[in-house]
């Protein structure tokens, strides 16, 4: 029997010393349980993606020095792990260490480098040569990372024809809705095709825009789930396998460490010779813990512990509250209110009873003092001209201003509250509601913004969001009368033809033909378009999606091609 | 004798119609001249780089409609033009098409594809098999497509073995500074290292934060340079070759077009007879129109004409109204000035002054009742706090506020004023002085900020810039007495490490060795680092070095790499 242990850590990108105080920690508890080898995701010592650090040296020498000092403590386990490898001619390759008896024992290299979508692997990584076959305990494994096992009838399969008897595939693979069955469905074909036990590490945590989900799993050569991690948190997944029958025991046991980084608390989540299988989640609760993730990871990371967001009693304002209270608590979140003529008492009552229902704290700022000295500065200027969408964007920025000398006076990371929907088609003032640190559901849809809405106060005794935000009719409420879908269109249908260009990449002649609205087709692809510019300057945000508007849409701003 | 003319043009991404249209009029006008081959840049049917627009199958079938359309109008000459093709699997190339007869009578695809520094191009397209070998009027003729003939020793060279009597190599190449020489350097190489004739076309034009210099050039097979385009300009350069001597004459005619593409006036350069060698440029003059053809060609690009800017009386703004008043004539720039109470008498004076020499039209909009009723309306939550970061900010985005309300109201693309030294440290405020369209000179070091100006000044009868302006200590001056030195370190040395630091990718130990005082060295380095979210949310601008924060510098957000 062969005890091996899956350990889905969150690793934090550049922090070399933190990461491996984090592996250590990781495989000293794995060996405490038992296990006999520890196996880390890809990158685990230096995080994912570490991007442009890639292109200095000292960095690239600095994770190789923290490999081989991490190296010499581990002796009486083996140890898998992701780092950056650096070879001949300045090269350097995302590689996987074998790590035991105080030394480095083996080394693969990535062969399957990806550059679409988020991934700029080819921008740094040269391609590996090695079979990433190695033998711990007697047991041959077959050591891949990401990508080499989703291209088909590559790196894995050769491992296979070599006898392998696990395969092993260290990950980064970021989150997007419902990515977690499509892994799972791929591990299951490639343990079948191979007639191989695989065992799937995957990071977890957030890094920028990037959220990674964990749900490492374990699946036998006859394609069955033996065990899953849960999805956003860490874990520490085991099982014991008989290299003899290649069969693995569904009763290995399974641990647990709490999801928060910061600090790591152990937990053991079962008993000894039990099996773990996290539960599926639904969409929406799926969704929901990524954006949490997310935001708080991108807040801690970077040295927040408290957020402050501008709540407008509309229903984007009220999910991002939400999310902040699960992320922070409810005493680390400060809600600022910021009134104008034009808001409702409606809608300023519902922000008030947003912020008791969650308990955070509220401050209301009118801004029309403010807006005032504004008209009459520029009144010279503005002299006999209507009002319209200078004045509007002024009333924006003013809360933009606002909030941004809030977080300079008392500290804290300022949450934007727009939803991809309003980036999409540019519904949204640049420098105004854009302004904050972390827009965290830039890529959720307003429908979608809706539904996990609704799901939120599903899960709490009483509603958290009020009935009222979910019923009436979402308006940016810059002046009197407006309303968000007499402008841009219903937005059942607006997010369906955003998602066909966007993430479908389809043409507005394809989308026309799938029954749209013809005249809203065309004017929402302009709008798209038109905007870049904004998107530009977002801050940025979880990506929930196949095509967020981050590293996977890299559209010019200057663009003359009309659809 | 084979008659051939490299037309260095300006495209514009996406503007297939607008493409198509000028590569057919530079076509008539070179047939007119006796051109019997006609050349155009990589890409110049769809322009460079078109980035995701790639991943829409419709734009890469529009784009081969569009290559189609035009090969019916070439019949008495040949074109070689840069397009898109696409082939089985959905795979893309970036291609070059010899049309004539009617027809398309070759495709070549590019074998090398660059993916480092700005470039993606692994990210969208396949690589190609065939030789680019191709028959003009009996001549061979190797056809490569840029960094084609910078990879030393692959397709250029089988295309010399292959007996092409001369190298083809059209190309979209990014400005940086000296790149010219660099480029020139390289062909010399390759057409000595073949006994080639060198031609290489290189587009012309700006491309959100790329400019393309253009410098067309012809090398003879013995190295020496027979011909350059004009950089920065449109231009046809001509040349006649005898295929069976290998001589090429350098007494063909040479043309030169109108360097605004709105419109495209044909003039003549030189007669026929007369060899065309444009000058280089010094470094100052070629940086210095390098950022008049970026902000005019992103303005005209994005259907701007006319364009305004805050001027502090500072030597940032002022540069950056010279380059408007080039890009766009001075009755299309308005200057904004907009005093605080920290702004001394001398500053407001200068910018008066700037704009009177410019013949500019100068607001002056005073900010301090504005800046009076935030106070007022935030002193019940900062009571008995000292003033400090958030107020000076305020004021900052005040300004902000009023230049995009001035833009909202009366149209024109607001142009931001920060150079590289303070985008690099963060000296500057976000959603305050970084709002606007364009960031002329964010790729600009400080210390090279006052090289430009002077630079500027030297080749008007009169100074434009006030010499007041070049002589006093800079300050933001949003608080008294502040100077940037005091709180940044001398410009001369802190421009000196971040170039280290940032182009030279250099860790902070060796920028000490060189002989930096280590304090700022560190001080420096930890500012860069920690003021990434700042450069994420900036607006584009010229690049001009080696290393510009955009598409060259992808570095993380979150990132506990401690140099």
């Amino acid at each position: 029997m062969l005890k091996i242990a899956l350990a889905q850590i969150n690793s934090t990108v550049g922090d070399l010393a933190g990461n491996t105080r984090k592996i250590l920690q990781y495989a000293a508890q794995a060996q405490k349980e038992g296990a006999e080898l520890v196996v880390f995701p890809e990158l685990a010592l230096c995080g994912y993606p570490p991007e442009d650090l890639l292109l200095k040296k000292h960095f690239v020498a600095d994770n190789i020095k923290a490999l081989d000092a991490l190296s010499k403590k581990i002796n009486d386990v083996t140890v898998i792990a992701g780092f950056v490898d650096s070879g001949a001619g300045g090269k350097i390759y995302n590689a996987a260490a074998v790590v035991g008896k105080g030394k480095i024992l083996d080394i693969f290299h990535k062969k399957e480098l990806p550059n679409y979508g988020v991934f700029d692997e080819k921008r740094y990584f040269s391609l590996g040569q090695n079979s990433g076959i190695t033998m711990v305990k007697g047991v041959k494994i077959g050591i891949n990372i990401c990508e080499d096992i989703w291209i088909n009838g590559a790196v894995y399969q050769e491992q296979a024809r070599a006898g392998a008897q696990i395969l092993i595939n260290i990950s980064s693979s970021p989150y997007q809705a419902g990515k977690l069955k499509l892994r799972q469905e791929l591990l299951v074909g490639r343990a079948k095709e191979t007639k191989t036990h695989v065992m799937y590490v995957n990071t977890v945590g957030g890094q920028d825009e990037l959220v990674f989900d964990g749900g490492s799993m374990i699946i036998s050569p006859s394609g069955d789930l033996i065990a899953r991690a849960r999805q956003f948190e860490e874990h520490l997944l085991m099982a014991a396998l008989n290299p003899d029958t290649r069969r693995c025991s569904p009763k290995g046991p399974v641990f647990s460490l709490s999801q928060s980084p910061f600090p790591t608390v152990l937990r053991q989540a079962q008993g000894p010779g039990e099996s773990f299988i996290a539960p599926l989640l639904d969409e929406a609760e799926e969704v929901y813990k990524a954006l949490v993730l997310g935001t708080r990871d991108y807040a801690f990371k970077n040295g927040f512990k408290k957020v402050a967001l501008g709540v407008s009693g509309g229903v984007d304002s009220a999910l991002v509250a939400c999310i902040a209270c699960d992320a922070f608590g409810s005493r680390n979140v400060t809600a600022i209110s910021m009134p104008s003529p034009f808001n409702s008492k409606a809608t300023r009552q519902d922000a008030r009873q947003l912020a008791k229902n969650l308990k955070i704290e509220l401050k209301e700022i009118p801004i029309k003092r403010i807006f005032s000295s504004y008209l009459k500065t520029m009144a010279p200027y503005f002299a006999n001209m209507p009002s319209g969408i200078a004045e509007e964007n002024i009333q924006a920025r003013i809360r933009g201003n606002i909030l941004m000398a809030m977080a300079n006076k008392f500290g804290g990371l300022i949450l934007t509250t727009g939803n991809k929907s309003e980036m999409a088609v540019g519904y949204c003032t640049l420098y105004g509601d854009m302004s904050g640190g972390y827009a965290v559901i830039k890529d959720v849809f307003k429908t979608k913004v809706y539904e996990l809405a609704r799901f939120r106060n599903s899960i709490s005794r009483e509603p958290l969001i009020p009935e009222s935000i979910l019923f009436r009719a979402p308006s940016a409420e810059l002046k009197l009368g407006q309303t968000d879908e007499e402008t841009l269109g219903p937005y059942e249908d607006l997010d369906k033809i955003l998602m066909a260009y966007i993430e479908g990449h389809a043409s507005p002649q394809d989308i026309v033909a799938s029954g749209k609205d013809e005249k809203l087709v065309w004017r929402t692809i302009r709008l798209v378009d038109m905007n870049e510019y904004k998107r530009r300057q977002a801050p940025p945000g979880v990506k929930i999606t196949s095509c967020a508007f981050g590293k996977d849409w890299r559209l010019p701003i200057t663009n003359r091609y009309r659809e």
